[in-house]
């Protein structure tokens, strides 16, 4: 049960998908939803999934909130730029097998929609205070990367990391045996848990904003990542939370069972 | 496999369900068993699933009981009330994502039975001994929030608590998405595992008996509470008991085993 | 994926289903494993399925052995009897969710069979060396209880045990919804895991052979128990080792896997 | 989700499949590998599948790489040869219902392109640093072990280790079940992880090459064994390192849940 629903159904030309979901320091959820505000991307269509954490949140004090992901598109404003589609959301998946199914989704509804190419944002812990402010990129294919070198991409992420967890690193491949071309951008930050580093979600944007051809006023940046920080830092935490009270005193049950009785 | 079985087809008009599955202090089995009794409510369906631990229990010294969820209704005795559903229960699901199967499964069941409103009882843990008798309530939309506010209610779930897990959170939240309307009432509790918590569930009821323009003698509670509580003890230390057993030892396999043979 | 393989379609008329799949003791499996034996009961069914441990055995030296639960029958010898099915098997789940599943496999099969009657062997653990001799019986409804009370079964399971895992518990609770009558008896035995208890398994044979009105020589159940055992022990210990050897610094990944990369 | 993607659909006259996918001492991994690049075997399918990790691997430098295993064929170069199809690849399954499931979807797949037999290659783990060199073999029948018989294989598997984990076993049990004959041959090695045991590859590669009248120079497995350890290494560490980072703090959800709140 992993479920899309749309409220509306935009007519988009060869768009782009662009994934922010929560990650290492936030980058991509940062990045991804400056942009939608800056954009004023519209919200179109949100996602929920049974692979998600079996709990609701609580906002503006009594208000039920599911855990979603969302999409926003937004219409190409100049011949140079290309029409947009954004998924940023509150979580990933729980369990492994979450990862692929929530993805294979995705990839079913931005098919649909026409999307042929992917880029995905997502941090990279370097475990040092001091960023170098470098951006790591992965493609899924030589073209790819060609394409993209002439941006301050590093393309050495395979030297520096050798995994990329989640939808960062399945979407593009999953997207790739679809015959999309996918890109992931992952922001250097120092990776220590519950810290949203809007620095490193800026050297992202930064070149980003150049892939895309926009023009984004950068000086909103940290006032909107306190706000978001705040609702962020809540999911982090509850999901901290909620996976340590759950663990304790109880784990799954397993063939060890079959000795006590029956 | 999550079935659902029904002895009776009821004709009901508009019906309101009110959940009260096992959870913190059992505020929400307390109340709404109460009810049940109370109004002679009368069951009509039973629910049981693969997500459920994989034993059953013995009860009346011989009895083999399945764990089950169960439907009671009872139709409105006056013009002010109203047709309602009643969900009480053994356990809610093991697993996460058995949190949102057998969730869904309820919404299709009540749906059918023409429910457009999901009210929920569950347990706020406060650690505190002593108990401030607060209800505290959350909504799916500020209209339902509204509707409630002459009751009292403290709308600032948000505050006391981030997250609310299992069926008192997922009912509403997905319910909605089927554009249900959902309320959630906790009970405030001290929170202690292994106590049923007269006194919480009897705040909830309360507000509960005004809500639904019922008559309902209190006097009794206690005494029924004391006749529950043998059974929901047994139910929760069994539970505690045959997960702590399993977990024993025990771990589930993981792609470590690779590294063993073959 | 559960799978049942049949070689021959017997005409049973009535057939009652007596399981003894291992657990405690294993009582179930040698009790029952001795009447196929005795009886010269009839391989003609095996089920293998996805819930069970993700390795095969070897035997006889060089033999791969997938584990497998195995049906047997044999047709009543006179008018006092009955058609018998029995089940046994190398193992049951190895998580929860399977126990439900494979039961349902199991009862789908025995519904076309032709069975309305179970009875489950198991065995119960009381913690002392010395075993009292007892079988503690349960059943699906009090008409079972009393029509098997003549027999020396002492029907006070539930003050003895609260639940009973697996297979011995959900097949007559399953089996219940299907309108079949459920029977569980349980052999009390010291309960130390990884031990064989032919006497606890004798005292429920002396009562089944009483219920199925047979003629059993029990002479030779020692020197069977010690033939089994053998492929008993290694199968317990296999299990054991394997979950050991597969928890080993290895867990399953969940929600904090999301903070590291993506 | 499981998915196999063919690239030729190649025509093979009752063609052996063998398998050589990770596990102790990477065996298989390297002993199928050298193979496919002396024999030259054409990669034609590619199977991933959501029971893998649920991570992308950087190859390349910047190169997204899918968790994959990968079928090639070679057709029989003389009248004594046998059409081959390899199966080899990045990991096996996480959890263990994957590896049913896997094994399921491959032998889908390999009945359709004829296979009546396989071969699975091994290592078995002695915990000594010096190896016997001894090749170990196992079978689903008398008659596979009786027609290997003549070669250098010891067929005492059974006495050496009690089972066999993933797809080494399950393959060419589930596979009997379709009417395939299956052998299981394991390379004696110290078994220490993290560490590809060349020298137990070559002792099975040479009872391999004889089986399969293949002329093979062996001269340059240990140079091959170079190349590939890299990449296994990196997989291997990276798989682990992944299972330790998902599990830090984390463990599954269960029933504890819903005494915390709901």
């Amino acid at each position: 049960m992993t479920v899309i629903k749309t409220s509306e159904s935009p007519k988009l030309k060869n768009p782009v998908l662009i994934e922010g979901l929560p990650g290492v320091g936030n980058i991509g959820r940062v990045a991804v939803g400056y942009l939608i505000s800056e954009m004023k991307a519209k919200l179109f269509a949100t996602l929920y999934s049974e692979w998600f954490f079996p709990f609701v949140m609580l906002q503006d004090k009594y208000k039920i909130h599911m855990l979603k992901n969302e999409f926003y598109y937004v219409k190409a404003k100049s011949t140079k730029q290309r029409d947009l589609i954004f998924l940023i959301g509150d979580c990933q998946s729980l369990s492994p097998q979450g990862h692929y199914e929530v993805s294979e989704k995705i990839l079913d509804f931005a098919q649909k929609l026409g999307v042929k190419e992917i880029i995905t944002i997502g941090g990279l812990a370097t475990g040092e205070m001091e960023s170098s402010g470098k951006v790591i990129g992965s493609a899924t294919e030589e073209k790819v990367m060609k394409k993209y070198s002439k941006y301050k991409i590093d393309f050495k992420a395979g030297e520096k990391v050798g995994y990329i967890v989640g939808a960062a690193g399945l979407l593009p491949a999953l997207g790739n045996e679809r015959g999309m071309e996918g890109l992931c951008l992952l922001g250097q930050t120092s990776g220590f848990p519950i810290v949203t580093d809007p620095k490193g979600a800026e050297n992202v944007l930064g070149v980003l904003v150049e892939i895309l051809k926009m023009k984004i006023d950068m000086g909103k940046l940290e006032k909107k990542v306190e706000e978001m920080e705040d609702f962020m830092k809540k999911v982090e935490s509850l999901q901290k939370k909620a996976v340590t009270e759950l663990a304790k005193g109880a784990k799954p049950p397993t063939g060890e069972e079959l000795r006590y009785i029956g």
